[in-house]
């Protein structure tokens, strides 16, 4: 556990253009009230420093909110969590996504923890580090998703999945509920509790329970 | 209902330095899905055009992530709906809260709608325009806020309340509730679920459900 007084626990997330606000922001909250209390670092990483903005690529008519990231993938310090979320801009072949994938594959082996929300799955089977663990992604797309990691053993029903050190979850808002089951298991059920109901946020608490399979008809 | 071939609906936001990231994400990630459909345009406002950080002011050891405001509120175009996000930072003295109660007061009498997540109905309340209706707040600080406005009719126990044209959530998640709420009146319910699934978001449906009025002893 690293409280205030401790050797920060270092947090990074990758961000690119058309990225999933929700898919950032649900995680990136419950991380910052956690830091009012534990001590963190956050590194938001992307090619360059310039403002990333979460409107889909080439879609003008799509709002977007841009934020500003803090490292490059060349500048970002040693990690100890990776975070990388998922959205539309995944599905683009953006120097961004390109230099996502090589910076994931790089730094893997190096990380105590990567997490992934939604479609930011996609991004870690192509980085290869996927292959031959359990996983799951967004169920709208999931087959979509799942053809990008052949080797990937697909859960289609799992609001989140954690194998080794990886922990995927499924679509968008499922982000917050593995952020806070990772919270849970890093600083105990008292702390993770007590953001979650600060956050007013009623988590989904099994990871094998997952309504949203059946809406998308998996 | 705005489609993507009408008026666009003209959508502001306000940030603040301190506000809460997911008090304004939730509701802007189901905007920003939103607009892949239907016509909207988005204004994110603050006192100067330079980042805003969601880092409590004063709390070097918090951290935060900085976005890009596209107006002030002297450039800011006439709106149809104003989004107030809530966090620690209304609760500070600073220019651009003291802006923020100017600007809501100044603006609310040409608005459709207002909506406020969390602590945001403390500076609705503190702009005057609360005065004589019903309102909610965030729960683990309601008397705190409540006593921001000793003339509005607060509720506490609410997972959002609608009083004419002001929509105010309880804390933060509230605010993707209560987003999901006004997007079902405006567009109507087929789009707000299609949301909704799309985000994998388990909505709070009933206004008057609210768990956590009881979890924080109201």
């Amino acid at each position: 556990m690293a409280d205030q007084s401790s050797t920060p626990l270092r947090i990074g997330i990758i961000v690119f253009p058309g990225f999933q606000a929700l898919d950032a922001f649900g995680p990136l909250d419950c991380l910052n009230v956690l830091s009012w209390t534990h001590n963190l670092t956050l590194s938001i990483i992307s090619t360059t420093l310039s403002p990333v903005s979460t409107q889909i690529p080439l879609s003008p008519n799509a709002l977007g909110q841009s934020i500003l990231p803090t490292h490059t993938f060349a500048t970002a310090p040693d990690l100890d969590v990776l975070l990388v979320p998922g959205g539309r801009g995944t599905r683009a072949s953006t120097p961004a996504i390109q230099d996502a994938i090589t910076y994931i594959r790089t730094v893997y082996p190096k990380l105590q923890h990567l997490i992934t929300v939604c479609t930011g799955s996609g991004l870690a089977a192509r980085a290869g580090i996927l292959d031959g663990r359990r996983a799951t992604t967004n169920k709208m797309i999931f087959d979509e998703i799942a053809a990008l990691g052949p080797n990937v053993n697909w859960v289609p029903q799992a609001r989140w999945v954690v194998d080794g050190n990886i922990w995927t979850s499924s679509g968008v808002s499922a982000g917050i509920d593995v952020t806070f089951a990772w919270i849970e298991m890093v600083f105990g059920e008292t702390v993770a509790e007590k953001i979650a109901n600060g956050l007013e946020y009623t988590r989904h608490r099994d990871a094998n329970v997952d309504p949203f399979a059946k809406v998308h008809g998996l």
